[in-house]
């Protein structure tokens, strides 16, 4: 069965406090980007969560779930949680925080849906705070969540979730963001309904690669990069190849060869694994190449009987959105 | 005793024959720009290859040497040569081709000799031919020369020496070559009087390396091919990091580390080592800190009692030079 990404639950809580309320859409955002394991990432415009959050007053952090997902509600085991805390491990006066969440984004997806909580909650939050903190600040405060959700504190979708477009993380200790302008470029999103978790997708990777596909990884890199900055849409193709994770993990992914193929044939420039999958992604140059590369996903996935989620979305140059 | 680098000798043979002459000067280069191992290299002002080309009565390669270098003359074990065969096996006549070389850029000193010659003699031919093959065709051919030198067809010196300025190879087979542009850029190059052979140099690198290492250094890459095309001398300067083969390979060079340090230091943006060595570069920001980089390693090779060529110079972003 196809499902369409609808927003089912769009409201502002609150509205009938006095208190003031800063309420936000944090995006999707697809990390890797095929030959930039760890290093890239970008936002989406579709899908994004909402967030809401005040200042109450009992000191912490209080989490509402206005979803039907069930995360968890105490603050160390929630990743928007675990992000806010460590921004006010660095506010020195004890501090109340009530945030309220409807996640659009799947957990588990693949598209930075523990991202999107993680630093939707510290960018909403900083602008309670009068935007004390600079955007480095708030990605080493969002970490903590994505330490929350896979044990590991990355910022390949932290980063362009905050940042907005596609960002490089060049260096995570010391943190080195790197804005990367891009051509316009559509995204085709398909979400198989299946698990693969990130830890799973994490240990199946080799220790030790070859120095030969290194080499060509970032031969593969150096081209993508080149290539949104020059706006070189054949080089962006080209350069979208992964020799070392893509082999591994996309074994995970069923229908994974066929997409990838058929979205070639269909116009995309390429694409591959969205973070750790299940998600892929595809680019594409304008919007009806894109649609018709969703055509190709669907038909796919619909002969294989599996479950999917589509989006044909853009990249989103802004990050976390404010709508009040 | 340091050595300064001179033009000794200079002239234009064939002066008085009849037939036409095409005079270039062939630049040396930089290959794998710290991060950027086999895929990233830039062609410098000085120093260069002068070579003159003609056609002669006699089908084949005829190899003059102008200088004391001894090298071979059969032009099969000439990099010229080789380049040069290669370049008339895609040519239906008999052709008979003499090329005059005349070379400053010494053999063995990580600094594009071998490319200078292959690449300078196929884009003088090429002149001969009325520009009849495209660059990536003479690169193709200079890349036989390579072989010649080194049992490797590479193109990070060649790709440089022939188009200019800094140069990616994406990929080699297919060959992808992607022209980068760069901020103005002065270059301290020195050439400590050691012998490393290219053979010896790649046959010490580890053919397996840690993931975690490969990760960071397409970080470092990304962000030096960020930092280049859009003008940021900081990021360059991060970004000239190499965790993975100048830990290996500086061993073989006497001095490198204080080299590096102290250029550091002086001002230098970063740099490291030239090719597979034993030359080291430096990038800086302006001319007086490129010289005052160049005492620096002037002072730590005359401490170690190390003769020494050093070379303060641009990024050549023209390649060849045509000199008639």
């Amino acid at each position: 069965m196809r499902t369409q990404f609808i927003h089912q639950f769009s409201y502002t809580p609150y509205a009938e406090t006095g208190g003031r309320v800063v309420s936000i859409q944090s995006p999707a955002t697809v990390a890797n980007m095929v030959c930039g394991f760890d290093v890239l990432g970008f936002a989406v415009t579709d899908p994004y969560d909402e967030m809401h959050i005040r200042f109450t007053d009992t000191p912490g952090v209080t989490i509402v779930n206005l979803d039907a997902y069930d995360l968890p509600t105490q603050p160390e085991q929630n990743v928007a949680g675990a992000a806010l805390l460590a921004m006010l491990d660095e506010v020195a006066e004890p501090i109340g925080l009530e945030v309220s969440i409807f996640k659009h984004i799947k957990p588990g997806s693949g598209v930075g849906s523990s991202a999107a909580s993680a630093a939707g909650a510290v960018v909403a939050a900083n602008r309670l705070f009068n935007d004390r903190f600079s955007k480095s600040d708030l990605v080493r405060f969002a970490m903590n969540g994505e330490k929350v959700a896979s044990g590991v504190k990355h910022a390949d979708n932290i980063a362009p979730c905050i940042y907005g477009g596609v960002t490089l993380i060049r260096s995570i200790f010391p943190l080195d963001i790197v804005e990367l302008s891009a051509p316009p470029l559509y995204v085709t999103l398909v979400h198989p309904q299946i698990e693969v978790r990130t830890a799973d997708a994490r240990g199946i990777l080799k220790q030790q690669v070859l120095l030969k596909d290194a080499i060509r990884q970032w031969g593969n890199i150096a081209g993508l990069v080149a290539g949104l900055l020059q706006g070189d849409y054949a080089l962006i193709g080209r350069s979208l190849e992964d020799v070392l994770i893509e082999p591994v993990r996309s074994i995970l992914i069923p229908g994974f060869a066929d997409i990838k193929q058929q979205s070639r044939e269909a116009g995309a420039l390429g694409g591959g694994i969205s973070g750790s999958g299940p998600s892929i992604f595809m680019l594409s140059k304008d919007e009806a190449t894109a649609k018709d590369v969703e055509a190709a996903m669907h038909g796919i996935y619909e002969k294989l009987g599996l479950d999917h989620h589509t989006y044909v979305t853009t990249i989103n140059h802004q990050g976390v959105k404010f709508i009040n």
